[in-house]
């Protein structure tokens, strides 16, 4: 048992000031801390973990280490950059050498964690086999493939594909995997609909055949029209993306226009309806996975918390409690950065009848209470009003900072971003123009500088307060762009690069109207919300985007090529390869979309997502190649647009369904409601209130007061709110959401039960 | 009150027997039945409707009245067939005659419809007054449009635009106008997102402008890239639909590389982002309206029944109740087709005790009860063992029946259609593979004639042995089509459509690969489910595509015209109109895509519908007219792409999570129970898998038995099931789901309270 908690128990630091949901390794933790604290109070308690066992592991999760790993990982994919076909070429010697490095950097880190875990958990876990797995295949690749070169044949380096492996594989990327989990599961539902799906479509490529087989029709392009039923196949499932429509209609409908019904049935069916169903099956499976790991989750919590309650328990009168001084002990332990107000508060909510001990209901939500940020609010004076109090009180200044706090003060400005708006629209060349730049730039530095003037400068850019700071960025950045931008032209030095980032800063400092309007800001703080669980989303797209470039270069690399069109070349109309004459790949100037590097395959694999024309490009590979190249189009559509942009939408649905049912947790309410007793409370509207704060400085709850039993004092002059609940991560606001459901007290499930309540036991990370 | 119980309740005769969810009628039948009841119980309660008032109402509601309503609005939508530009022109007399007579029919509905109602009632419903000012409108249109006909000045027939009203506003298409309910009461909400998603189009575009407007790049037509604001605008809305991506790029991106991350940025804003909040917002808005609705329909039910409860309730001990023989005339009278078995079942149920009386609490769920299809089965033999027990019972015989119940048999059958499938495939005017056709058909035939031999014939073609029919019908279908194409060939016959039709019949014998699958039974199945509701979306698409085709074909009729490609017209190449010279129009050869007739205007709305190739569409219009014309092609695309599609994603989304967590209702399960417990159960899984019913002979509960007291002599013999709840329409199902929520017994909202529950009032047809 000590043994577990040495490995469990001190590999993160400061679970209190975390954002991250609270999983397991907060109560994984708690538990530990709880061995710890009883042994250090009894000192009766054999306490085995060896000091240097337990600085192996501090060291294995340092934050340099952590970084170092991050930075080989990438350093390892950032390779294709450097590889055959090369945006920047490098020797092969020089790639190959960095790449060994990598992975004994991998292997390092691997052999640490080994040291770490215990050898049964180590071997157990999946993502360690798959790491090491990819670094022997990685180095048989590199052998063969420098072997070959060396008699110069060229080989194909088709590990390169799997380095997306130690991305997901690494701990860190536990949202990854998630989501990676969360596909594998919705891969056996979806099968059969794509089946089905598969199937509707060879009964109409079928009817077509028999239909328009015979007719000798003509495309535009003067080939023949639905002749062989694997072509027909390929159009059909191409207009299932609506890519060709309505090109590959018209020829039957000038026909008849009778035919056009087989097409519309078509769309209904096949575009409609079953790409409906794929959402469909998608999101629900999405949803009963999350809601399986996230109860699963929440059940261990509970049985870990359980079990450091029986540790620390002692019986007083008929019930079992855990006593003030090694509850204060454990939560030192635990969260050692934490303030003394602070452990105050928390103390006061645990022990509600202030009898010294905390009872076991209580104790059992000390994770959740630590992982709520309780931001100390300290009300201050304007520094103006401090240093001259006469001047900032006078009928002037009052009247002044009136206006500004004024309804018609925001519409002023939003009038002036739309002139603004105007002007820029018009060509700047015009010297008038110009100078009106500089006008409307002092208008803005002006309204921050009255704004600064009204409200406490601490206060306005306090932590939360997103949008002042949004707010004041832009202007800065706007006022640098101008400055530059008249440097640049006064010495008729024109850095393109330069110039398009001017620009640019400058027409996003329009944005601050979604300032000024504040149905606009909740749209845009939703978004910003569930923007961190979007990475995941980017990491999920980057590895298989990652995957099929590696794939896409290996076979298509140098078969297009984009030569200048002002060269005069004849190449350059067919992207210099003759295969191309004629095709809708070259008459539409596609040359530059090709594998030719790892920038441009990224691109084209964009293109690909976004749907459109993919099959003039899927055609323009196939001309240069092979018929068969098709399938990768077909596979990168079906792994991209069919699965992954569907869960990106069900991601979002739940997202915002969550946003929209939100209410605050009962922990959290419970902390309301004794911050409100106490009377150092905040209205959280007035805080939530935009710009309106009134001279209060918010800071998280850092400062020291003094250590004691004097809590009256502790507390004095303080006051406290939670930390606005619009900022909460979606995966927070779905694990509160599904904790309602658990079995309420007394009823604790064991934990052989906990663990087979999904049918396969999730990956619980390397605390597992 | 008499009075209104005469308005409500006599027009609805079967409620039975009806699928639909039991909606607010029922309970008015049932409240007003109540008052019947109580009147001839009591014989005192003085009863004042007259009974010609009753017959005028039930003649209101005649199916005759009905259809003739249903054929006068389909006439007055055809007519955009004859007028001009007609598919088959026919004078404006005859059209203009046709209309009037509508007209006059549709007036005469609603004076009709006047006459049973409460004057306050008719007043204050929207739908009357929606209609006359329609009709009106019309009118005048017509008398305005023939005067500038006789003066020889073509007038433009608006009026035309407004005919969906009469489909939208009769009583009779509750469920489009709760879909429009649906669609106005999501506005507000999507508003805001539009107007954030137009603000940040104009930021992109003057971003657009400001980096590639200058620098003289052209696109692949040779036109100026990206030099107007407007037009920068308009390509950006087009990129939101993804119909110009990666064109819209190119010239950037063969610049240089890096602008792609302009249109990479804009993508995921504005395509994947924002379209995905549009179908977020839309679709918690349909189901929170959804939910209101439904609320209150079940609160309203919940108060009528209980008002019906007060009138007829005794005191016995205690607790009010209704006595048994009242109770039972109450069920006469509501459902005058009940058996007498039936009525037993149910009275069964609802006096649990037999004590003679029915309580409140079983009272009040009457109406779902009727509403319940109870199916009585009545067990039998195969009518060959009642003619030659001997043969039919002898070793060879028994063998067949094991043989065609056999696994086997299913899987042979599945081979033998795989090989059909390739034969259809091969070119069949071979006549090796002509001949084969007869044989697979022949043993097609054998196999269903074996299955007959097998299982009792009335039980395979059962009510809901849907797979059954199906298969048959498909085999069928495909004989007549062999049989007719033969007829056809010897003959050197040959009708281009019936040639079609019967290629068509041949391939869809392959659907009976899903018969056999399980899984594709399932998928199937559901979709089949939500099928009913599926129309109404048919309905609303119907309503919005004839508007918009009838202000298409006023705009644009004429301006693009297809000419025969064989004729060598140089017209041909430009679609009779010289301003689409060198448009990519018409190099798409799109001239069949035009506003000239009714069915042309709908083929190209679903072309716009399916989004693909859009912008060429509304280019093409734009030169033909005028570029304020794409303003017409935006405001489709908003409407239906961004409304009416995402109402229908969200529409199936909904009917799967439905489907997937489908239970039983408690009032269901009540009725099983007793089944059960009575005796007279048959299994419903034995039942429903699918050809594999033995001996037995469904029907609906309609045979007639000896009514009387011993009920023991009526329930025997008889063997009784729930109707499949497989084949529930969605609104059951989601009333089900919000019925739960409703306050328990005994805690009866009031009236009052149960209106004001949604903020709006909904509409109750025609009831309220």
């Amino acid at each position: 048992m000590p043994g577990d908690s040495r490995a469990a128990g001190t590999h993160r630091s400061r679970p209190s000031s975390s954002q991250e949901p609270p999983d397991l390794e907060d109560q994984d933790l708690l538990l530990a801390a709880a061995y710890v604290s009883d042994a250090q109070y009894n000192r009766n308690v054999p306490f085995e973990t060896s000091p240097q066992a337990i600085r192996l592991y501090h060291f294995y999760n340092h934050w340099t280490m952590r970084a170092a790993t991050y930075f080989f990982i990438w350093l390892d994919l950032a390779l294709a950059l450097f590889e055959e076909p090369a945006v920047f070429p490098l020797p092969f010697l020089v790639t190959s050498v960095a790449e060994v490095l990598c992975l004994t950097a991998f292997f390092g880190r691997l052999v640490h964690f080994a040291k770490v875990t215990p050898q049964k958990v180590f071997w157990k876990d999946t993502k360690n086999i798959c790491v090491m797995v990819t670094i022997v295949l990685t180095l048989i690749d590199l052998v063969i493939y420098a072997s070959l070169e060396a008699v110069n044949i060229r080989g194909v380096r088709w590990s390169r594909a799997l380095r997306p492996v130690f991305l997901i594989n690494f701990p860190e990327s536990r949202q990854i995997r998630r989501a990676f989990r969360s596909i594998r599961n919705t891969l056996p539902d979806i099968l059969y609909v794509f089946l089905l799906f598969l199937f509707s479509m060879m009964i109409f490529s079928l009817m077509a055949l028999k239909l328009f087989g015979d007719r000798g029709l003509r495309t535009v392009e003067g080939s023949p029209y639905f002749t062989n039923v694997l072509d027909i196949a390929f159009e059909l499932y191409v207009l299932v993306t609506t890519a060709n429509s309505p090109d590959v209609m018209m020829p039957a409908y000038e026909l008849n226009w009778w035919y056009s019904l087989y097409f519309i049935t078509y769309i209904i069916i096949n575009t409609y309806l079953f790409m409906s169903v794929f959402l469909a099956v998608v999101y629900n499976n999405y949803r009963k996975h999350l809601k399986n790991e996230i109860h699963t989750l929440a059940c261990l919590k509970r049985h870990k918390m359980t079990e450091a309650f029986n540790i620390l328990k002692v019986k007083v009168g008929t019930a079992f409690v855990v006593k003030e001084a090694r509850w204060r002990q454990l939560v030192k332990v635990v969260a050692p950065d934490i303030s003394s107000s602070h452990l105050e508060l928390l103390l006061r909510i645990s022990d509600e009848g202030q009898t010294g001990h905390v009872d076991k209901m209580n104790f059992l939500r000390l994770a959740d209470l630590l992982n709520i940020r309780v931001v100390a609010v300290n009300i201050k004076r304007h520094p103006l009003e401090t240093w001259m109090p006469r001047v900032y009180q006078s009928s002037t200044s009052l009247l002044v900072q009136k206006m500004v706090q004024h309804r018609i003060f925001v519409w002023v400005y939003d009038v002036i971003i739309l002139i603004n708006t105007i002007f820029i629209a018009l060509d700047e060349k015009d010297s008038l123009i110009s100078y009106a730049e500089w006008l409307f730039l002092s208008l803005y530095i002006i309204e921050i500088l009255l704004k600064l003037y009204t409200y406490e400068p601490r206060a306005y850019f306090g932590r939360n307060q997103f949008w002042n700071w949004f707010d004041t960025l832009i202007i800065m950045a706007a006022l640098l762009a101008t400055v530059a931008n008249t440097t640049i032209q006064a010495r008729k030095y024109s850095s393109q690069q330069i110039l398009d980032i001017v620009l640019i800063l400058r027409i996003l400092r329009l944005l601050r109207v979604i300032v000024s309007i504040q149905r606009f800001r909740v749209i845009v703080t939703t978004l910003i919300n569930i923007g961190p669980t979007m990475l995941t989303f980017g990491g999920l797209v980057l590895v298989v985007y990652y995957a099929f470039a590696i794939i896409g270069m290996e076979a298509f690399h140098g078969k297009v090529q984009f030569l200048d069109p002002g060269s005069g070349s004849p190449d350059a109309l067919v992207c210099g390869n003759p295969a191309l004459k004629d095709s809708a790949f070259a008459r539409g100037r596609y040359c530059k979309n090709n594998f030719n590097d790892l920038a441009s395959s990224l691109i084209l694999l964009t293109e690909l997502t976004v749907v459109n024309q993919w099959h003039i490009l899927a055609d323009g590979f196939a001309l240069v190649t092979h018929q068969a190249a098709k399938l990768y189009f077909i596979g990168f559509h079906i792994v991209v647009v069919i699965l992954i942009v569907n869960i990106f939408i069900a991601f979002i649905l739940e997202a915002f369904f969550v946003a929209y049912s939100l209410e605050k947790s009962e922990v959290e309410t419970a902390i309301e409601k004794k911050i409100q007793e106490l009377g150092v409370g905040v209205q959280e509207e007035e805080v939530q209130d935009g710009g309106l704060i009134d001279h209060m400085d918010i800071k998280d709850s850092g400062f020291s007061a003094d250590d004691g039993d004097n809590r009256k004092k502790a507390l004095k002059g303080l006051y406290f709110r939670i930390a606005s609940k619009k900022y909460k991560t979606v995966d927070t606001l779905l694990q509160q959401m599904f904790e309602s459901e658990i079995a309420p007290e007394g009823k604790d499930p064991s934990l052989e039960e906990t663990l087979n309540f999904s049918p396969k036991k999730p990956n619980f990370g390397n605390s597992a």
